[in-house]
């Protein structure tokens, strides 16, 4: 056994018994652990800051871009933002132990399903600090015990976190092997994570493309994956045109680097030669550069091709691809074959290509007339989002508490005997 | 590309293009395919018998066991089971298309659920040509497609089976390749199939321990497992000793073989002086060998000792280990470390003992005073399953067309965008 194998095996075993100790905390437990950390936030966040501080400079001698500091930084504004993260899983109703579906069956057991927590979570993410405050909040909320393995440049932030959340998970009278850090830079820990089937009940990455990649093609964990972003706006040939300009300028321009940003825009034949250049402008305005296929570089002059490429991909950025369809069916044949079935919009007046685009486009968000950039677990009313799944099975599009719990069956007889 | 890779490429394709179809397929016609199966069941059942003779002989020359050839035989009856198994399926309502929670959010935004086929199917079984029905009926009434690859044993009667099931979909108006069966013996298909991500959603192995550990092990397509069926059967303290024998006999004599079955028997040390003699009188007379652990040794005479390895084995035999423990709780500590999470059940009159063990024990059916052989789609209700699932995620328990769907957000809005 390597040394990472013996660790992560520690790790793993001390992390499942304190799953099934979490499993049973009582609510007011759970909350009370939330509440608790809000104070310690509070009343510690000197200490935090400094510790981060050190990850800052670290990360400037490195050389690191603006963009990862920016991600890296804790400001006593982002600790704000953290307590409120949490007051709002306090809030939020306690997902574990609902009985539901209680029917009495013809042999006179009477057969139901209560949801529980899934066991262990292991979170695999980037520098971003406040990333281990919402994950060790919605796992202590759901019941679970959770491994945390951060960005190995934001370990000293993360090593504060975690202080703070043993002290609030002590103090409440749970165990502080429910949240566990892992505080080694080795990236070969990752590799073992993912394959930690004995002790880890699913695997949850939050990174970058790369990252999730290489974690969805080769973990045997479960992993409630998070792949690209690659959203479309249909506009159908019964769209109005207002409508339409504000679901796209909003989808497309409102954030770039989203991964419910558009970033392809279909729209019906029938319509092109009336709405297209309109929208254009619009996304012009907005320096949003668009790359049309054969027909839309008829009608419009002067913007740039979209290869076959173009379609398939998650620009984050300014660009925007764009195709005319024949209608409807076109554009969800279309959408099904290059979507990253993330989050797909149409905008129409017509009550059946709203309700055709709505049950066969196969993404995990599916939309009528509203902007893609709505796919959010706060705008759903999840009240906080671990990620954003596009799997199939299990949990798919925002992931909240519900998403970290799964429901077993339970059988309720009195002496009863199968025939 | 090897030949194997371009053969299931070109499945793959065929499949998901089918599945598209499938999705958007109404109930009526759905139905319609199932009923028009029945009608060719019984019309066309000699050419049917004809082909399952020949691996029938195939196998008799093999010198393949009488269990072997009593699970791949086709006779009337049995094809009378199939066509009831379907009748069930048609009776079933439609999972797909329901719409649930939606609610208006404060944005405006109305934000719902919408349950939808998964797609594509993977099933790897073994020789049993009544699962080819079966799990081609339920995906068609789930509106997924399915690629079947049974044993190769069952060649000759798995190709007449598609030939019925292929007549029926067209017949009915659906695309043929929404059931394809794979008529090649070579292993290497199954490596293919459960590594085929771009094609495939979902993995369903039904066979021996070592064909569902295997594809649990190697397969990146996200598999429905189903592993051992290690069930324990916990004799509480305050349990009723008439309920108990009955409930023991029925858990562990009714069917030696099934994944049900009750594999390890725990009881409370206050009761076990008083009731571990008729038990162990009870299961002698079914001629069960009991193992017992060093307390049961030191109360009952003349029974063999269980060692670590037995509270770990599903024996699928005429065995049961034997442990006595302590109380409750140390039942459900000795559970979540040795079942497989496949069924326990609790027998006791204390309504807090059964609350805790109803929540606490971590395993896909819990029960109290009841059998676990009712661990079983019929028995829950859920009309027909396609197996019995240790997964955490996803589906847990047994898997009826509610597990071959999964829900994706839907958000209706009139021109909504996100501020």
């Amino acid at each position: 056994m390597t040394n990472t194998t013996q660790y992560l095996k520690k790790i793993g075993i001390e992390a499942k018994k304190a799953s099934h100790l979490m499993a049973k905390a009582s609510t007011q437990q759970k909350n009370d652990a939330l509440s608790i950390l809000i104070q310690l936030l509070n009343s510690k966040a000197k200490a935090l800051l400094k510790a981060n501080e050190k990850d800052v400079q670290e990360a400037k001698k490195n050389k690191m871009d603006h963009a990862f500091i920016d991600r890296l930084i804790i400001t006593s504004k982002s600790i704000d933002s953290m307590i409120k993260g949490i007051q709002d899983i306090i809030d939020l109703k306690d997902p574990v132990g609902e009985i539901m579906h209680l029917n009495m069956r013809p042999s006179g057991i009477q057969v139901g399903q209560m949801r529980v927590a899934l066991g262990v979570i292991g979170m695999i993410y980037e520098s971003r600090p406040n990333v281990t405050i919402d994950a060790a909040s919605l796992a202590i909320k759901s019941g679970n015990a959770i491994i945390l393995r951060g960005g190995s440049e934001s370990i000293s932030s993360n090593i504060a976190l975690r202080n703070l959340i043993h002290e609030a998970l002590k103090k409440a009278g749970l165990s502080i092997q429910a949240v566990q850090v892992i505080d080694s830079a080795d990236r070969s820990i990752v590799n073992g994570m993912i394959k930690l089937n004995d002790y880890i009940d699913v695997i949850i990455p939050r990174g970058g493309k790369s990252l999730n990649k290489m974690i969805s093609d080769q973990a045997t964990v479960p992993v409630i994956k998070h792949l690209d972003g690659n959203c479309h706006v249909f506009i159908d040939k019964d769209a109005d045109l207002n409508k339409s300009l504000k679901i796209i300028e909003n989808s497309k321009t409102q954030r770039l680097g989203t991964c419910n940003t558009a970033e392809s825009l279909l729209i019906s034949r029938d319509i092109a030669a009336n709405f297209l250049p309109k929208i254009i402008k619009m996304l012009h305005q907005h320096k949003v550069e668009i790359r049309g296929c054969k027909k839309t570089l008829q009608l419009i002059k002067g913007i740039n091709a979209a290869s076959e490429d173009d379609f398939y991909t998650e620009y984050l950025d300014a660009i925007i691809s764009c195709k005319i369809v024949d209608n409807t069916d076109d554009a969800i044949r279309h959408i099904n074959q290059y979507s990253s079935h993330h989050t797909d919009t149409i905008v129409t007046e017509n009550y059946d290509c709203a309700m055709r685009f709505l049950k066969e486009v196969d993404s995990s968000s599916v939309m009528v007339n509203a902007s893609t950039r709505f796919a959010d677990g706060f705008e759903y009313g999840l009240g906080a989002e671990i990620g954003i799944s596009t799997n199939k099975l299990h949990a798919r599009g925002p992931v909240g508490l519900e998403g970290l719990t799964s429901l077993k069956y339970i059988v309720l007889g009195n002496g009863h005997i199968r025939k």
